[in-house]
């Protein structure tokens, strides 16, 4: 196997490629919006069309009671190790559009950047691999390894139906190493590779007064207000050094020696870069901590929004019936989401003021997670990047969730390697997201690159001959 | 002049009396929506020919910059006094159209009540002053006094062109007295004079943090949020007791001595009252006070509405780029919205944590008003409540705010009645509001009544011979 003639493929077909990217980028593939679930089949059609016209083998689209699973394998190279490949390709909603340059679903080149919602997040990381892959198939008619692609629809709702796929197909997924590529570098030149993700637990607070609005002028100064009540309320979740003051929460966070806060001194990015990659002039939180430490050792709460009463223009002289917050909780070693959500329960009902009603639901619980940045499999990684990009990556933690490293870790037992390829300034989750079109290329590069080099890892034995099968 | 034919005919015309109600509330004249600006010309022109064809004179459709004011009069009773009628065709909007049980703008008999958006405020109200001239003219072709109807499109945006309009026409609407019906009983029989409104600011208070909207997991906990921040500046509005914590907020508020608090108390509506009427628990607000005087003797500062971030279903992992919250105060003799506006934004100033944007902008700035209830024009229209509904008024304080009271007193110098006929549970400013048909009935008796008793007042001389002029 060449990696060689995979590259010169892959350059010679970078027009082709980005194409082909843009027309996966064009479904409005929004997983928490309902009545995009068609959108999402659609897409996921696209893709295991696409899996097949490659060259991958077994492509299936795998129903779930929520939005489907895309399979596709390639077990041809016995004795040879078992990757996974996995990548999702919902997406977040375009909203709010106004701020949109062009269409989120409308993907649109300029500068070298690719725009479109999805295209750092998480379609074009996910398409990288597929490229790679197609460039070996194309060039050779083989692999180096084996892989074992799964590209879920449901990454940015949770993840609610992957867990128990896997769960169930655990002896057909055994693989060596799992791949993910849904991080990001540090900078074009500085690629990276993550080895923590914080967990996460959403929670939708609501605060009820009457049953319905009443008039301002009639009532206003006599009863509670329930977005009065919301605001003070969450003025209560926070204390005035920026730490959360729920009673507990802390409790099991767990400390790092100085060795690991150097180690992250020394590859994280700084203070002001995270500034200004979030366009911020002041920073904000637990004092005592780098702002790569807050945003990745450290747990956070934040509003991720807010909603009761007039909304829109003009005014509407009202006390609003209800008021509702939406929060997430972010969490770290060794904190448990269930029982951050039990502290936060607890400790809403006892700041509930008597004349107001409060109702808690919690989603999405994601544990933390953590890999051995020493296991061989994520030390090939590194070489290939240091082929793909030109340069050695750094070894940095995520602030954000990816649940499927502790699915992968846990259920399948095999480290997951996190491969990032966006940029700090993708603006994933926010208007006008892009993907930085050489990031695109390198990517490819060191995805071949890594099939390569993952050949030589030690495999367990025959577990390229386990395969999902629909049941 | 005969007020029992009056009474006999209106009695008789029950049935399309509500029709043509009904017709009336089917516009959806929302003064507050810029889409709707043709509804209320619409609503004008319906109300104009309506006014014509009971009999008034001089009916004009009168623009200005915004929705335009319908003008009629009457001014055949040489000698006698004249009187302003003053109502507004204008409602708030339907919205949240999910929580009407019948569509706001479909008017709707159930249980002796007509339900719509504007059936008590103020459309019904409004006609049964129509209704009242039309049982005279119908009947015996006369009035037993002069009348100016003037018929706004602004009251529920803040009247921002009916003080100038008056200003202008300062000497053509001379008029003894104004009658404006926009408040409400205690109970269906209990009937009420208003002596006393609250003014009123509407302020909009937007935090900003980063130009868009952040990703959570990557900047969670090392940047301020804005929801957060909103929340906590909100949070700091009002102190632990439920007064309002802006520095000098309370320095020009009246207080009132124990004969004024005694009158209140025999008059006004009990603690138990005002929470049935909220469908509350639980009172809150200055302590101190009772629930009637926090919401007319005292200022409130109200939160009517909050917006930030995701809304809707599902979730988006942001930290949001901003938040804005639309509050509004009641305030009280002797504050002046003015002077109150500076305080709030000095007070948001101080406030704003150095890692937020904060702006505030401030509307509609009402004075608060009084009226002599000793007036003789006011003493008429208690004999006209007992006459219509066979009970006498009490004399109340609003908590809500009515800006032409003070346009009426200062610019022309005429007292203003307000005579209520709305119920404390017609839903005003919320889904279901309904007007009691009983009310209807016994408010256009109660408008013939003080037709025939207003006749008895001195007048200025020559009052009826100014009337408006198109300019």
């Amino acid at each position: 196997m060449d990696p060689h003639r995979a590259l010169d493929y892959a350059r010679t077909r970078r027009a082709p490629f980005v194409s082909e990217l843009k027309e996966f980028l064009r479904f409005p593939s929004v997983s928490s919006q309902p009545r995009r679930a068609r959108d999402l089949k659609k897409c996921a059609r696209w893709l295991a069309r696409h899996l097949h016209r490659i060259g991958l083998e077994r492509v299936k689209v795998i129903p779930t009671p929520g939005h489907p699973i895309v399979y596709a394998s390639w077990l041809r190279a016995p004795g040879r190790p078992t990757l996974i490949i996995y990548g999702h390709y919902d997406v977040l909603p375009g909203e709010p559009l106004s701020e949109w340059r062009t269409p989120p679903f409308t993907p649109s080149l300029k500068n070298g950047n690719l725009y479109a919602r999805g295209a750092a997040d998480d379609k074009g990381q996910l398409f990288s691999h597929v490229k790679a892959i197609e460039s070996y198939l194309r060039t050779q008619r083989a692999l180096p390894v084996n892989v074992k692609c799964i590209f879920e629809g449901e990454e940015e709702i949770g993840s609610p139906h992957l867990t128990s796929f896997i769960t169930r197909n655990q002896r057909a997924l055994r693989a060596d190493a799992a791949v993910i590529s849904d991080t990001r570098m540090l900078a074009p030149d500085r690629p990276a590779i993550s080895y923590a993700q914080r967990g996460g637990l959403r929670v939708e607070l609501k605060i009820s007064g009457s049953p319905h609005d009443l008039h301002s002028g009639n009532f206003g100064g006599a009863v509670l207000n329930p977005v009065q009540a919301l605001c003070q309320m969450i003025a209560r979740l926070h204390d005035a050094h920026g730490y959360i003051a729920i009673p507990g929460f802390y409790d099991d966070v767990r400390r790092w020696g100085e060795a690991e806060r150097s180690f992250m001194a020394r590859n994280g990015p700084t203070d002001e870069e995270i500034l200004q990659d979030a366009q911020a002039q002041w920073d904000w939180g637990e004092s005592g901590f780098t702002l790569y430490e807050r945003t990745t050792i450290r747990p956070a709460l934040t509003l991720n929004g807010i909603t009761g009463g007039h909304q829109g223009p003009g005014s509407k002289s009202i006390i609003p019936a209800s008021a509702l917050a939406k929060l997430s909780f972010r969490l770290v070693p060794d904190q448990n989401p269930q029982k951050i959500a039990q502290l936060f329960r607890d400790h809403i009902a006892r700041i509930t003021p008597d004349a107001v009603r409060s109702s808690v639901q919690t989603f999405s619980p994601i544990e933390p997670a953590l890999v051995d940045r020493n296991h061989p499999a994520v030390k090939a990684a590194a070489l290939a990047y240091r082929k793909g990009f030109g340069s050695p990556p750094v070894f940095i933690r995520s602030g954000g969730s990816i649940p499927v490293v502790n699915t992968f870790q846990q259920i399948l037992g095999c480290p997951a390697v996190l491969l990032g390829f966006g940029l700090p300034d993708d603006h994933i989750h926010a208007p006008n997201e892009k993907f930085h079109l050489p990031n695109f290329y390198q990517a490819i590069a060191t995805s071949i690159w890594y099939l390569a080099v993952a050949a030589r890892l030690r495999s367990a034995p025959r577990m390229q001959q386990t395969d999902w099968q629909s049941q």
